[in-house]
């Protein structure tokens, strides 16, 4: 079961004009940036509530934001659920019909185990998954 | 200043389908169903933490939802913010030269008083602002 809205994904161009723009909207910066070279992005987060906003900006042509913005524009990429046990909450996707675009966990930003299930499964929407990650835990849970 | 994450509204096209496969997809079934006839939707609410995913379905083609659905398909529509005093937070929006499409609250799902800003202006994001609606209040705080 889900537990909390862990994150909105943003996709946006460009990082630093984004970042300026979300303090606006929000009324507070963001407390932190990363890249992500495996997803190919550069990403801002923000803190509100349980919750955050990820701003997210492609590292090159290639990344799956750059693709998104190239047909989409810039707008709401994905939501994320915040789990306790995510190896568990796939499982029980997969035995309720969700099609997992990850059936393993693997290290997301922020210190996160992640995974995405299948937006045409999923009404649309491109739902990721999200766990803590503990220090030396290497294996997702 | 935002809270937290309000809600997420999501389109859909049939709300009792949409409504199973949230209510799958989640673990958890919808708290309340409710129409709107002044926006032209029935919604679903789902309790996530803090916050809430919203279906909305639409009432008929005038529907703004018909329009998105026509136009994009399913999927999500727009993220609401909680804040404790929206005509405030409407003027700081204001101010920042954020373009809002309703200068004052109106009464939204769910006991809400409801504002939305343009997402020409917030990075190709459909923003809402709400704030809980008091017994008796009929002026938006």
């Amino acid at each position: 079961m889900t537990e909390k809205i862990e994150h909105i994904g943003i996709a946006v161009a460009d990082l630093d004009r984004a970042t300026e723009l979300y303090t606006r909207l929000l009324g507070i910066p963001p407390y932190k940036t990363e890249r992500v070279e495996s997803e190919g992005v550069e990403v801002a987060f923000f803190r509100v509530g349980q919750s955050k906003i990820e701003l997210l900006a492609p590292l090159h042509e290639a990344s799956p934001i750059a693709k998104f913005l190239a047909k989409r524009g810039e707008g709401i990429h994905h939501v994320a659920f915040g789990v306790s046990d995510i190896r568990a909450e796939l499982q029980r996707l997969k035995a309720e019909g969700f099609e997992l675009l990850n059936e393993n966990p693997k290290p997301g930003a922020d210190r996160k185990w992640v995974a995405f299930v299948h937006p045409k499964s999923a009404g649309g929407v491109l739902v990721e998954l999200c766990q803590d990650r503990e220090k030396d835990d290497d294996h997702g849970g």
